[in-house]
């Protein structure tokens, strides 16, 4: 379902789970990748991407949030919305460079995971980002927005979150919500590149790490008494 | 001097006083259209326009402000800062969709209404956006600022609060001031599509209200202890 | 090493000492230069350049700070920092408009100088604006992160101090960084005339400036606790 793998310094996070979408298995699993990547040391930087050629992620599990019980595998559900906020606010402070390979549609929390690496790659030709909480009728929870809000310009985020935009490659290039575009084919090589050339950041981890928690964290230096880090981190269920 | 218009889900807000300058008088008589917008249920926008070819709103009644006693029409002067305040705090969270059709000038006061709404449609060849208190010497009320600061950019900020810089249509565009230009001709029916389009998010009011709030209002979820919507909503003047 | 000129309404600043780098002497040389500004009445801006035509400022005086002793032409070390950062803080916060003509690479300290100014110049064909700490192992003081933060789009400032990004002109431009680029040859001119251009608007000092005050300093009205101009001016170490 998840595989980590390493070649030279980067390590590269492959999410084989079809739709990927998210489950307290799933963040578990996800969240064991990662502290392999954090006992590491000296250079190296982490690639997230998805086998399915549609979907980077579709979102929360919602058939196992609707009735847990007839899908055991997905895990305890009472713990999801804490523990998967805490994994988003994980990644946000990683002290590795971190790039997400879009592969496909990201919607919801699968937008969340690709906005909470450093930099997004996505494909030039399909698939969509799409907060689509308003346009389905669902509260978007309050972490949630901070995160929008700490990774997007004002517009793109006022657009993403009030109105449900779904944004596309060559918009989303616009906007600044990815700084990358590439073909299916290329996303791989370009993804390798970025992350070989960032991965001697993160050789002082303590300085790279401690950095990205002066941004998002509890005491951001932004002046923001509450970082979306820290919110990510604190959200006591997915609200 | 104002009316209010509906055609399928959308709403038409139509300023007709010329220049349509802010006195008591006009704040009160714009509340009363909002409360019939938000007397309604299900599916809705709001579009605000101006019959006036130059001017969308050319900012403050100055006449009236400087000798109320000459200009009964214009209403209670003591009340008028307040009253302005909290309309464009109310504006700001109203809870349909809102687009502002900028048919000519908006200076000020004008500019702020605009800048109120959800979604600014700029005529394209003339007329300008400008908030010119630095350029003649005014000081610009703490509520006014926090509100460019919420919708503008960081630089158009800047430039808009320190040098009153005059906003074209086309240059408005390219900064994120508004999201859209078009031709005097093309303007209402571009702002009445934009507004059906948008409606069916005010199918859930309380949804698509309570996050504006919560973007905008006191304990706004972006972190800020104090959200333009409060700000505008609890200054005691224009000042 | 310092000189100030006046031309019209226009004060010009010229750093001549080679690569500019900061120690207490330049700083305390450059406060008295903005001492005399500030004691000017009217219409008046500022122009700061440097005489250099590959550095603007490459940063910090590395050689001084390593062993003052030995450069005691550099002044007391024990008060560099502080008055490094007040300094800044002044910068931001001058009641007169600021243009920096960024005739070379600003670097680290130089790149904090360009970013306290209101508009800012950048050569076309050469020179790179940068903040290096991550890139070589240092970390990037608080003040001076707010500082970024306020002055550059959100993902500007990210690449910026978490990727140590090395902006030329037209980049810088295109994200915002900076205002204008020009060439080396019409720089001058340029500054010149937009320094005219906005002197105007220092007519009212108190206005002019206190409006910066509330943009950037202590009880800012953009809802942020600690304004930059406050971190700058009470920073007790560059650290």
């Amino acid at each position: 379902m998840i595989s980590l793998t390493r070649e030279n310094d980067v390590f590269t996070l492959t999410m084989d789970a079809g739709e990927n979408r998210w489950n307290t298995t799933f963040v578990r699993d996800i969240d064991k990748a990662l502290d392999e990547v954090e006992a590491s040391s000296g250079p190296a930087a982490l690639v997230t991407r998805s086998t399915d050629t549609k979907f980077f992620s579709n979102g929360l599990d919602l058939e196992w949030r609707q009735d847990p019980s007839a899908h055991p595998e997905g895990g305890d559900a009472d713990a999801f919305g804490a523990e998967f906020m805490a994994l988003m606010g994980r990644f946000i402070t990683l002290p590795v460079p971190t790039i997400c390979a879009i592969n496909g549609h990201a919607f919801g929390a699968g937008f969340m995971v690709a906005l909470c690496h450093d930099i997004r790659i996505m494909r030039e030709d399909r698939g969509f980002l799409c907060a689509n909480e308003m346009a389905i009728g669902f509260r978007i929870p309050s972490a949630e927005l901070a995160l929008f809000r700490h990774k997007l310009s004002g517009s793109a985020f006022y657009e993403t979150v009030q109105f449900s935009r779904r944004w596309g490659g060559p918009d989303a290039l616009a906007a600044g919500v990815v700084q990358h575009v590439a073909s299916m084919e290329v996303i791989p090589e370009l993804a390798q590149q970025i992350a070989e050339q960032s991965a001697p950041l993160a050789a002082n981890r303590e300085l790279f790490g401690d950095q990205k928690q002066r941004l998002f964290g509890e005491n951001s230096v932004l002046n923001l008494p509450h970082g979306a880090a820290h919110m990510l981190k604190n959200a006591d269920q997915f609200g």
